[in-house]
């Protein structure tokens, strides 16, 4: 079987098969983040996560925005767990008919995605290869019992997210498949996908509160992520807000594109997609108010294991599927 | 300039000129791991290096053996620097014709390598790349100024490795160049390149005797890890005595091969290569004895900055050679 036939959650578990598994592990294999524990109620955050140019540079991505994205996306993970990002080591596969300049680009893209999170690359390594793949490995410090997993959420729980969804859906259309918009449309859905923005400060602050039962970035699309905290914590979820950016909405409209489509399979959206506890839930909406964000509420988690989407008085079964590498 | 034309260590340059600096940065760029200060006299330890199929792959190198190899280009790193490995992720770039069976033989030999030394995977990341590539990443702790650097070199210390050299250069010209040798020859030089081994208990065990006064892995070759530390330190050297293999003196003699070359010039060795505070020499031999290691003298550290090989007689210059990416 091949890989594309095998897909990339099926292949991460192939693998996983094979290791042991270090004792006393203090986030399970599958969460956003990996973990050691350090003694005296911490751990060590840890986290990889690469851009391969074919599959995630999308056309008009400089390599300075490319580079950027690769730092974003480990330290959104990092924001969904409510970790600060300490440090970075970054590999760098480059392919042999780049040059000087192209490497000073991505140089200053790494650099800006890192200091932009308030941290700084420390290292790394670099070799040749077919393709330009960009790994950056985070690390950071967490108090034990203090990051939320995947596997947390209790029924009655509220559904929340940091932002908007469905415009880096757009974005990429308009980029790959050159579906047209006006220039304003245009930049702001496009926009979006060239210069993501990781929701660490918000991460951090609810982190404080206590508030969240589970957490993860949306980065898979937003299904996707409600999937993955479904399936970790046993339960399902009732969603009754779409939350739908309204450029993403309008982009739909004129190109009679499904809205819900846009919103909820997309990916490259760097949103974080929580549970939160009822109680605390005005507490965890001013933090973010304070720190500049906003908390949408958008469902609640339920007993029965389903993911579904109430809209307009129906019910539709919100699928498991989202952005996966080797698939399509 | 084409990257073949800037070489690696050009193409790193750059990049770090791209990088803010980390404020009190415990390790310094270019070293062979990074460090992040912890505070309480701890760092954390980060080390990511990465195998590319073709390049770093030898025919006749199973999976097993170079998701293994893999690891241990990563393990040496920490045990040139005294620093126990406590945990990896790994990131793999993977081709689309592979299947499931070879997954699992990465899975295996990702397995093997961190397992041989006390330490496990945690976490990482796969995605779809035209070339193979395996990158770990290290994370360890270690108490500041217990970290044995490249710069602490001073004229008048001992020079040593761990190892003898020659064999893996022997063993790649087997592989690459059809040379011949007798089975059992080419069985001992062979299995030296697909079967690397770390020196981490020498490493750990010469961390606590405060002995080493600059120190590197080898991977890079003899020639160049003297020179590297040469920099580093501002110090010259005086070799002595070329630490051969006696395999590979064997085989260079057969085949009308520069033994000298093989030694200094190879790479993919992983031994140590030290500097040792004379006065405490005796302590880091029978510290090395105790783990069932040997720590051989090879020269001395000089104040004239440049290589020198003297034997029978006459002195020589090594160059500053060795195996580097996009070069060749």
């Amino acid at each position: 079987m091949t890989l594309a036939a095998l897909g990339e959650r099926r292949i991460i578990e192939i693998i996983q098969k094979q290791l042991d598994i270090m004792p006393e592990m203090p986030i399970p294999f599958g969460d956003d983040v990996s973990a050691y524990d350090l003694g005296n109620g911490k751990m060590a955050i840890l986290k990889t996560d690469f851009l391969v140019d074919k599959t995630d540079v999308p056309p008009g991505m400089s390599l300075w925005q490319a580079a950027r994205k690769a730092v974003i996306m480990n330290i959104s993970d990092f924001a969904a767990k409510g970790v600060r990002p300490l440090a970075l080591l970054v590999s760098l596969a480059l392919p042999r008919d780049m040059n000087g300049k192209d490497i000073e680009e991505i140089g200053k893209g790494l650099n800006s995605g890192a200091r932009e999170y308030d941290t700084h690359v420390i290292g790394g390594d670099t070799g040749e290869a077919l393709n330009l793949i960009i790994n950056p490995s985070v690390f950071g410090i967490a108090k034990k019992g203090r990051v939320a997993l995947r596997s947390g959420a209790i029924p009655g729980d509220f559904v929340a997210v940091t932002g908007f969804f469905g415009n880096t859906s757009a974005g990429l259309k308009i980029l790959t498949e050159e579906i047209k918009a006006s220039p304003a449309l245009r930049r702001a859905l496009v926009n979006s996908v060239l210069m993501p923005h990781a929701r660490l400060a918000e991460g951090l602050i609810l982190t404080q509160t206590g508030a969240v039962s589970a957490a993860i970035d949306s980065s898979d699309g937003l299904a996707w992520s409600l999937h993955e905290i479904s399936e970790a914590s046993h339960v399902g979820f009732l969603i009754d807000r779409l939350p739908i950016a309204h450029e993403a909405e309008g982009f739909a409209k004129t190109n009679g594109l499904d809205p819900l489509e846009l919103a909820m399979y997309g990916g490259e959206e760097y949103e974080l997609v929580l549970t939160i506890k009822p109680r605390l839930w005005r507490k965890a909406e001013q933090a973010i108010e304070n720190v500049g964000g906003k908390l949408m509420l958008i469902g609640k988690a339920t007993s029965m294991r389903k993911v579904l989407l109430a809209t307009n008085g129906k019910k539709q079964e919100i699928e498991a599927r989202g952005y996966e590498h080797f698939v399509g």
